[in-house]
């Protein structure tokens, strides 16, 4: 079958021939129509993750129809998107030690066809594309633990997303929205903040301006409820001090690294929580979907490659430009 | 009334008469019989704390009889303990903008009398002594927010308290062991980790010793599901890294200072929670002394004083020397 596939560290993203998966008891079989890239598999390709074992076909966000099954809940015919999660394990607070993610070690969506166990697949919701449908997963499951579990954000809250135009960040933003809090955004980039307020956000500011903080202590003088981040660095003491008393900073990444010198006297007065989070649990990942169909969220999608391009995709995640979930179609008409 | 005085930030801490409290309407005057020390006071008699109003009465922990009341579930002759917030107010999460702690700007307890609202006292528990009363407030509350509203520590939980030999740290020593939980402790000192085996932690570490971390691995090879600490500076990185997946960070101080680059990457992958937190609201003030009293706890003392040789105290508080409470007996035969 046609498969991306990324041999070593050092060799470009390629499109090879690939044995079909081993379709096993248990499990459906499905005819990928959409995947999704995140920045998971780009660092993949880098070598930049822990235990990497190539070669791998990536992906761990897709969409399909299934084509053999046993499973009465997912019967041949049906739109299914795939739950990343394997081995989630039995607390719901954290993930098991045996704990992986779609797409490596275990092959991903990026290819004609995966079996994965019956239980990892749902109804795609009514109102989603398959592309639409691949660019949830990931994101949409990393931001609802985020946004919710973590952060507690929900009606009345000022919030504040680092970075807006990545997957989850998005993802993050429309969710607060829906739940009915007020959304201010932090971009590089005037244009993705406009493009969040079209989205709904209240407001935002540039980090690359010096009084980036002051404009949004200006913005919201109170203080935010919750700061949902990614970035980590420098800007954390900035944004501990933009959070009001008892706020949270929740943060799911540190794509600026540590923090040099992090202020402590304000944090435990203010009774501040900071919070770590990944992924999240299976059950999460049920509530995530629902909660898309429950208030007709679609994914932000930036742009869709064909399967077969899915180096210049893979180059287009790399470059931070865009905004939004980029997305394979792996339909035959472009392949 | 003989009270002790701090009139500026470069006088000695002194004896002086100052006129008796207005017993106003609504309050309890209350003969003061024992108070208790904090880092709180010493700061403020070093002109190290915010807003600081002189000259002012120090003193936030205290014990005594009341001598006038009108309030039924105080009334005369009642043995009372103090309650040391002002101003909590409706959010039991967080203190109000107007909270402030007994003894600045408001009379603290180190003097012959002071007059108090009447929801402010709480009988004392009967296997306290006013000594062991007065070294209850501050650092009871503080631990069991931290301990149980935050840290959210029971019955099996393996707990890391750095710093054994404060008062605070002390009662979260004394509260998590009550709960059921397994405790290790830091400290400078091998003498102070001996007296916390002995009152039941499981062992320890010095932390003045290059290889503190992986002693405390050794220890608990599984990793801490919560560490209390009042610290802060470099011995954050290494203090997430013993936590385990999920577990949590509760912090009530930053003696040490900033943490120089803290490390993000683990702490989101790990799902680790870090809590500012300080003092505690009303409900969880009664809930501690609820608690001592079904558990018999006693504060450990590390000293007593008479209110005339308060200096001294405040001496031997600066010193860091002490491994409890720092008490100042009121009582007639010392004055």
């Amino acid at each position: 079958m046609k498969s991306v596939v990324i041999t070593s560290k050092d060799s470009p993203i390629s499109i090879a021939d690939f044995p079909p998966p081993i379709h096993g008891s248990g499990e459906v079989l499905i005819s990928m129509q959409a995947s999704a890239l995140n920045h998971r598999d780009v660092w993949i390709g880098k070598g930049m993750y822990a235990k990497i074992q190539y070669p791998v076909i990536p992906g761990s966000d897709g969409s399909g129809i299934v084509i053999a099954s046993q499973s009465k809940h997912a019967p041949v015919g049906t739109r299914v998107i795939i739950n990343p999660n394997i081995n989630w394990g039995e607390n719901p607070e954290i993930q098991s030690s045996n704990y992986s993610i779609l797409g490596m070690p275990s092959q991903g969506t990026m290819a004609e066809l995966i079996s994965v166990p019956a239980d990892r697949v749902h109804p795609i919701p009514d109102h989603l594309t398959f592309e639409q449908a691949a660019a949830l997963p990931l994101a949409g499951l990393t931001a609802y633990r985020a946004v919710f579990t973590k952060g507690k954000i929900g009606s009345g809250h000022n919030v504040l997303i680092t970075g807006i135009g990545g997957g989850v960040a998005l993802m993050a933003l429309q969710f607060a929205l829906a739940s009915g809090a007020t959304v201010y955004c932090t971009s590089g980039k005037q244009e993705k903040l406009d493009k969040a307020i079209a989205l709904g956000a209240s407001g935002g500011a540039l980090y690359n301006q010096e009084d980036w903080s002051k404009q949004l202590q200006v913005l919201v003088p109170s203080g935010f409820d919750c700061i949902i981040d990614s970035a980590g660095g420098s800007q954390w003491n900035e944004l501990t001090g933009l959070i009001k008393v008892g706020g949270r900073l929740v943060f799911y990444g540190a794509t600026n690294g540590n923090v040099p010198s992090l202020s402590l006297q304000r944090l435990f007065w203010k009774q501040i929580t900071i919070c770590g989070s990944t992924m999240g649990n299976d059950a999460e990942f049920e509530m995530m979907l629902h909660f898309c169909k429950h208030h007709g969220i679609i994914p932000v999608i930036d742009s869709i490659f064909t399967l077969n391009d899915a180096a210049s995709a893979f180059e287009h995640m790399d470059s931070g430009q865009q905004f939004g979930k980029i997305v394979l179609h792996h339909g035959q008409s472009n392949s």
